[in-house]
């Protein structure tokens, strides 16, 4: 059978060959494990996978969460899936041996989690956004809040949300409204409407802990007068049982193109004046807390991504295989009989599209874990420091590359299945309509590329982009020994010079103030910037390729040669297509910025 | 109010400043017409299809057609808003008086239809269906054929189908194996199965007439031995009157991502012995007869994926000014009230890139639609001729590059909405879902290629192809005396340039029988030519745009800005990033011809 989640060859390849997972084991925090531990894991979350995520993801899809008696009411199949998802661990992956977790690297626990995301996106969600919440807790809580709501989470009992946007407020968090009182006992008073919350109401769990930011009445106006607050769905007595149910209200689900399984709810806080919430850290320093929680949540965006786009890819690829259709082109004798549609050029060119882009982006989703774990578990800090700096660098890529090129790796799977693609009894349709929400959630494109070009790049003095530019170059010193790659480093090598220059330039106007002036094209520039970070990990690909069929035997012969041919084309194919883009850039063309509403 | 549909001043610009349409009131068939009587007939569409078609667009999709005894059974607002359409006289709107029609030209009708398709694009293909397969049968029918079913056609009492494909053959007509057997008494029995025929079962009509292809039994192979069949779904006695249910049974409904409110069939032809069909024309030439009828499908398809995209971009528009959000980057005082999102650059680039899809696509249709009244009514055979193999040339990129480009503006206008645009609460994300059919079905942008550089560009020793060139050539001239126009137009002289000597390379390539090597990358060939056509139609319109600003009001002036501002998008920012294609087409690039199966 086929491998349908992911390929296990290419996972193989990036933990073992690319990013060298083994060493991990060598740091004191995962001493205990080895590529058998790392092994084990990933074999039970393929398993856990494809028995209980993939069969209920059409469902998920058909039959919506209901709003049922105020509450919003899922389909049975996803509670058992989770349960399992929990049991095995997973749920604790990198969390200490102590505190009940794996102690797994981030490379590995989001190695995992990447079977989840492609067998069921929507049911997978639930378990990401509540160990993104509980995580939040766990660094910044108190005592008593991980013991009353921490604790209760890690075992899977309580499940959490993230409830950021409200509904004249979404990219713009500087304008939340709602507001906290302090109740003169420690606790506070929420009083606001919010949206878009995902996993905001279910019945997958004993209770929901929503993690709220709000305004305490002294706060300073715009983002630096954000609180986070801790607000449960019923209250937990000091015993740990559940209390009264506190005043948020489930106000209504939004029916989405796609995602449906994942409820997204319109949740009030406070319309009856009792809602209790717990200050988190310090006044004011909410949003601060949620964007160093934000790194992981944004790489979890992007492996979603990914697995979506890599999903629909083998689906198309076995389509391929089956389906016979036509002649080729100079053989039009209709006695013969059909060829598979793999053989038709254009469907192979689909083919390794989609091939490039999804092992492109997994390849760069796996390297930021790599990089998470660096930034925690180098033995020097000033390491430590320098891969954290280069994954906050890194992060608006890892999270809107995929994002965009997956979904067009979505696109061209339906095409290759042509009329049947666009029906619901194939899964490609599904996968499109899923991956469609990944542009804008947890930060929008927009946001995305001023985040890089209008803080990443310039930060530090330009530390994280020297770095980015020493390993790009470290990869092309790695290429040169092989003279096939030669036409696939040159590309990368002057598109890293000309970037670097106009780089220089943007920031330059930044400095000067000509701020809305530098960042009119910012878009642009993060497509340039996202090309070139995977122009780079493909080359990498090439290289632990070329240097695997030194070693290799004959079955590893064709992989290497897929990862070449998949080099090959980004390189070649897609890479040098941006130097209208750094022209465009370079020029500062404004045609789109002095474009005026009254000519629309 | 503003425009839902589309621009009326956009409309108004095409018909009267680019193409002239009152110049075709000249001419002895149109003599009846005038500007009047054309923009009754739009004011007309517009107002049926924003009060029938539009309210009902919705409830179509989420109430698709269902299978209940035997038939599918629609919503009940589809056959009012079609007798209403019918009534106005759309359904023969380029019909002869003195056939029931309004004798319009192709331009204005299918101006008119371009309303009907933003309203409500499922509801709109059951008259453009049923329309395509009247003209076949009043092409090719004898007389017999025509009173008997032609003329219910006409009257809009029976509806037609083109049922092609099989499940074993979709583009690979030829080899559909659905079989026609002489009956003795001049008609036929047929035996086969068809999938994928839109409006092949409905209650909208007294009865449903199915142009079929099929194979006589001394057929020879291919596509060279099949023919067109008329099968009823009920029999038509000699008085006109419906007799018995004919063997056509409704196999089942395809169930779809998009375009819900067509039924999409799937019909057994003959399962019990007795199904009566009708030869058309002379035996095993169905196919010829089909492609006779495809141009104006294939240009009413690009006419859909126009105005999926147009009424997107107008809607984003809409909310782009209402909706307030954010500041500006160099304004970040929270104190500051949120501006209209329009304000960023990005959502400005976002709109702007619509627009130049969406009108340049629109610019396309209709200019097709003008060399279609051109090769039927110019006075000068040659003429004629010319007009006919310019708009052959034309149809694949008339097909496919709205179908491609006015998706991707639906994706954009679901960009602008934010989370809001993903929810089915705003029409976006089911324009987006609706478009994303049209690059497969009447061909798919795979076969467009295959016809555009396999077939059309050398077709009679290339003349189309020169005409092409001399009319960009001619547009180019007119820009001349506007400096402003100059680097605009500079842009496309390169591209017109470099793409005539690839073009040439290829085609000398195909001469020498390198025939797998000329095609492998058509895909992309594709892609290019359709830029130059489209970057051409908008140096065109701002010429138009000058043209008029010398002779027109303020209020003109804000349009014709719009309009140059747009040019200049596509001109300076799309066409010249095709520069890079065109080396990979002149170096023969072969990565992904030279990808193997094995190796993915």
């Amino acid at each position: 059978m086929p491998d349908t989640l992911l390929s296990a060859r290419n996972l193989a390849f990036e933990l073992y060959e690319v990013l060298d997972a083994e060493a991990l084991s060598q740091r004191p925090r995962f001493s205990e494990h080895n590529r058998e531990t790392f092994d084990a894991a990933l074999n039970t979350a393929r398993s856990i996978a494809e028995n209980l995520f993939a069969p209920h993801n059409r469902k998920n899809d058909e039959h919506e969460p209901q709003y049922v008696d105020g509450g919003a009411q899922l389909i049975a199949e996803v509670k058992p899936a989770l349960d399992a998802f929990n049991e095995a661990g997973f749920l604790n992956a990198t969390r200490d041996f102590d505190a009940g977790g794996m102690q797994l690297p981030t490379l590995l626990s989001q190695a995992c989690f990447a079977h989840f995301q492609a067998a069921n996106i929507a049911t997978a969600s639930y378990p990401l956004l509540s160990m993104a919440a509980a995580n939040l807790i766990e660094a910044f809580g108190d005592e008593l809040q991980k013991s009353r709501f921490l604790q209760p989470m890690i075992e899977g009992r309580f499940f959490g949300t993230m409830a950021l946007t409200e509904p004249h407020a979404g990219s713009s968090l500087a304008d939340i409204r709602t507001r906290a009182e302090p109740a003169g006992d420690g606790s506070y008073r929420l009083k606001g409407n919010k949206i878009f919350i995902s996993g905001g109401d279910h019945d997958l769990s004993d209770n929901i802990i929503h993690l709220v930011l709000a305004r305490l009445p002294d706060a300073p106006v715009g983002v630096k007068g954000i609180s986070l607050f801790i607000v449960p769905k019923f209250m937990v007595e000091e015993d740990g049982s559940l209390g009264a149910r506190n005043d948020v209200v489930l106000a209504g689900l939004f029916h989405k193109m796609g995602w449906r399984g994942t409820t997204s709810t319109a949740l009030n806080f406070g319309d009856h004046g009792g809602c209790v919430g717990y200050l988190v850290g310090k006044a004011h320093a909410g949003l601060s807390y949620m964007f160093q929680m934000m790194n992981e949540a944004r790489i979890g965006v992007g492996m979603g991504a990914t697995m979506l786009g890599y999903a629909g890819y083998l689906y198309s690829l076995d389509y391929a295989r089956q389906r016979t259709q036509g002649r080729l082109p100079d053989g039009k004798n209709p006695l013969a009989g059909q060829v598979a549609i793999i053989e038709h050029a254009d469907v192979r060119r689909m083919l390794l599209t989609q091939k490039a882009y999804v092992e492109g982006a997994f390849d760069l989703a796996l390297y930021c874990a790599r990089l998470c774990d660096d930034s925690h578990t180098l033995e020097d800090a000033e390491q430590r420091e320098q891969a954290g700096q280069l994954l906050d660098l890194l992060t608006p890529i890892a999270k809107s590359w995929p994002s965009e090129y997956c979904l067009r790796a979505n696109a061209l799977a339906i095409q290759i299945l042509g009329g049947h693609g666009y029906t619901r009894d194939h899964p490609v349709e599904q996968y499109y309509r899923d991956n469609r929400l990944n542009p804008i959630h947890e930060g929008t494109h927009g946001i995305q590329s001023l985040d890089l070009l209008g803080r990443k790049v310039g930060q530090h003095g330009g530390a994280a982009l020297k770095a980015l530019s020493r390993q790009i170059i470290a990869t092309c010193g790695r290429a040169e020994p092989f003279t096939k790659l030669d036409d696939l480093r040159q590309p990368l090598e002057s598109l890293l010079k000309r970037l670097s220059d106009v780089t220089f330039g943007l920031l330059g106007d930044l400095q000067q103030g000509r701020v809305n002036e530098a960042l009119a094209d910012s878009a642009l520039y993060l497509k340039v910037f996202g090309h070139l970070v995977i122009g780079w990990r493909w080359l990498e690909q090439a290289v632990r390729a070329e240097q695997g069929r030194l070693a290799g035997n004959l079955a590893d012969a064709v992989f290497y040669s897929g990862k070449l041919q998949a080099a090959r084309y980004f390189l070649l194919r897609e890479v040098p297509g941006c130097h209208h883009d750094l022209d465009l850039l370079e020029e500062r063309d404004d045609t789109c910025v002095t474009m005026q509403d009254a000519w629309f």
